[in-house]
């Protein structure tokens, strides 16, 4: 693609493959771990816009649904992730979400990043249930469960065991196929990976994730009966109206802090809660730990919706690291004539061959 | 940009000037007139899913407002436009309006295209007001009087002048910048353009189109007591809460047709209306062209606050022409792994180098 005057960075696959290879995937998800930390303690204080997403949701030819995630850092930048959730993907042989995300120039409106959203979602989806487990587990933490085998249970394991001492991870999944693999998909953790029945799991595992494509109104999908007391569970999967993970009764009895409130009312498992049942979102337990230091040692929920505030943070991580690696193609998307109240200004390669070869006469704009 | 297995494609600013020079821009109009016509007149019958647009709007650095317009095809795509509005970006040689569009399959979520939204506004917004002035103006309407000289001046002009037999064009601008170059940037039409009070506008002008940035709450930008009985006007640039170009008195007594009622109520000329005083959609009166003849010789006025549906046309033509002329650039955006439930799964890209050097034992993820 050609410069322009106001060019787009996109970040590819290619580009993301690239940056895994020189940073490493360790590094990356550390430095993502650590930034959504950081942005999520602040998150209570710092001024910011946020709306629950929106999107199209259809049962034909899949069921599925089209979303965008919109976030404001006031005076500085837009971050819109576009993203769709499509359990038949996985036949096909493409991941159940694909994801893209934008980051415009609030001062102009200007498109500076186009990147993609599926890793990103994978590493920050993964990077959100680390930040909840590190200030609501127990911190000898050693047993990993994990309800689901698909895609995000590969980064939910990664991330936790970046912040736990894990030695173990127990993998349940009604899907063989999904089951059958997850060894080798986490055989670089170097950790002893097993599939086994979900009563083993819950009376194993000090912290669980779910991360399940179950079908809205099918859950629960784990009885939570045999869980440790101490367990911390990251509830991931539940994230459209309908589709929850737990049992009501065990979030009753848990404290249960959603990633962003009226977003986890309308999607997560707090949509089965009463406002009063529900404890404080994640950001405010992180910018107060010491208050929350004796949950540990009793049930504790992250209601992981997934938030905007995450894609923004995530896609700053990337840009950055784009930036120092020198990855990533510039090329102008927009349109930008080079007078800005002429939209038919076609700039220099118009000039070089006659644009308006239509008109009778040979007229050209701008002379 | 290296292949991948599943592509976008990507429509450039350098994309866009070669589709112009290459199909002509009178052939582009038409096109585009044409198709948003069918479109709009099937729209009442066609399913599909519209939102109003949502957006962040801010005060500084500059006054502004980033937006997203979402439009759904059923069974067959999702079209996302993101668009800026920022008047103060002329001074620093940008377009008032900045935008993208992103085109996606809905059976997977994947995004199949992504293009320059800035041509693409200035031609669908150009082409809603012909196919609008085609039904509701007087048919041998030749004065055309344009207020605004900006962007969306050229091709108000250019398309109004495609279905009328428009021999002069007058134009009011409170910025003399403005006005000074509009009778260059209008020069392609081979028609009389002049600068003018904004009296003699509206004295003469059988057809006008509103097309400014005045600020909310501070209309009208036309007295509207000099206009002929038989005036259509275009009111194109109420996009804005507060933001309206025509006084209440003109609107009340004129046949005020939204493109989209709901929206229009909240951003157009019609937030000033109430429900009884609004006239039916664009596409009803398309639908039913025989029932509003009589009306052509009384007041009419095309409530233009740019919708979703029209992007979504606008891109179907786009897509086609680039198509026709083998424009485009295809990349793989998204990191799409062979392996679909493993996000950590490279593909040859990272194979060829060791993506694990960070890790102590060099285990590889998929072995």
């Amino acid at each position: 693609m050609p410069g322009g005057r106001m060019e787009t960075l996109f970040i590819t696959q290619r580009d993301m493959a690239e940056l895994i290879r020189l940073v490493g995937v360790h590094a990356v998800m550390d430095t993502m771990i650590e930034a959504l930390d950081r942005a999520l303690t602040e998150h209570g204080r710092a001024p910011h816009a946020l709306v629950p997403r929106a999107g199209f949701k259809y049962d034909r030819p899949n069921p599925g649904v089209l979303e965008w995630m919109p976030f404001h850092e006031p005076g500085r930048a837009v971050t819109i992730k576009t993203v769709g959730y499509h359990p038949s993907n996985v036949a096909r042989g493409l991941p159940t979400i694909l994801a893209t995300v934008q980051r415009f120039d609030q001062a102009t409106g200007h498109l500076l990043v186009a990147a993609d959203g599926v890793l990103l979602t994978a590493i920050r989806t993964g990077a959100a249930s680390a930040v909840a487990t590190r200030v609501l587990a127990i911190p000898d933490a050693s047993t990993l469960g994990i309800v689901g085998a698909g895609a995000q249970a590969v980064t939910q394991a990664h991330a936790i065991s970046r912040v736990c001492p894990i030695n173990e991870i127990l993998v349940h999944d009604v899907d063989p196929g999904a089951a059958q693999s997850i060894a080798r998909r986490l055989a670089f953790l170097a950790v002893d990976v097993r599939v086994t029945t979900i009563d083993e799991l819950e009376q194993r595992s000090d912290v669980v994730s779910t991360v399940t494509t179950v079908r809205p109104g099918e859950g629960p999908v784990l009885p939570a009966a045999g869980l440790h007391d101490h367990v911390h569970v990251n509830a991931v999967g539940s994230d459209l109206p309908g589709k929850t993970e737990l049992p009501l009764g065990f979030l009753r009895r848990a404290l249960v802090c959603p990633d962003f409130r009226s977003q986890a009312m309308q999607e997560g498992e707090c949509q089965r809660l009463t406002a009063d049942e529900i404890g404080p979102e994640l950001s405010e337990v992180l910018a107060h730990p010491g208050g929350f230091a004796a949950r540990r040692r009793s049930p504790t929920v992250f209601d992981s919706t997934g938030f905007a505030l995450e894609d923004h943070v995530a896609l700053d991580v990337v840009i950055q690291l784009t930036d120092e690696y020198g990855l990533g193609t510039r090329a102008a998307l927009e349109h930008i004539p080079g007078d800005p109240r002429n939209p038919y200004e076609l700039g220099s390669l118009a000039m070089a061959v006659d644009p308006w070869d239509d008109l009778d006469d040979h007229e050209r704009v701008g002379t």
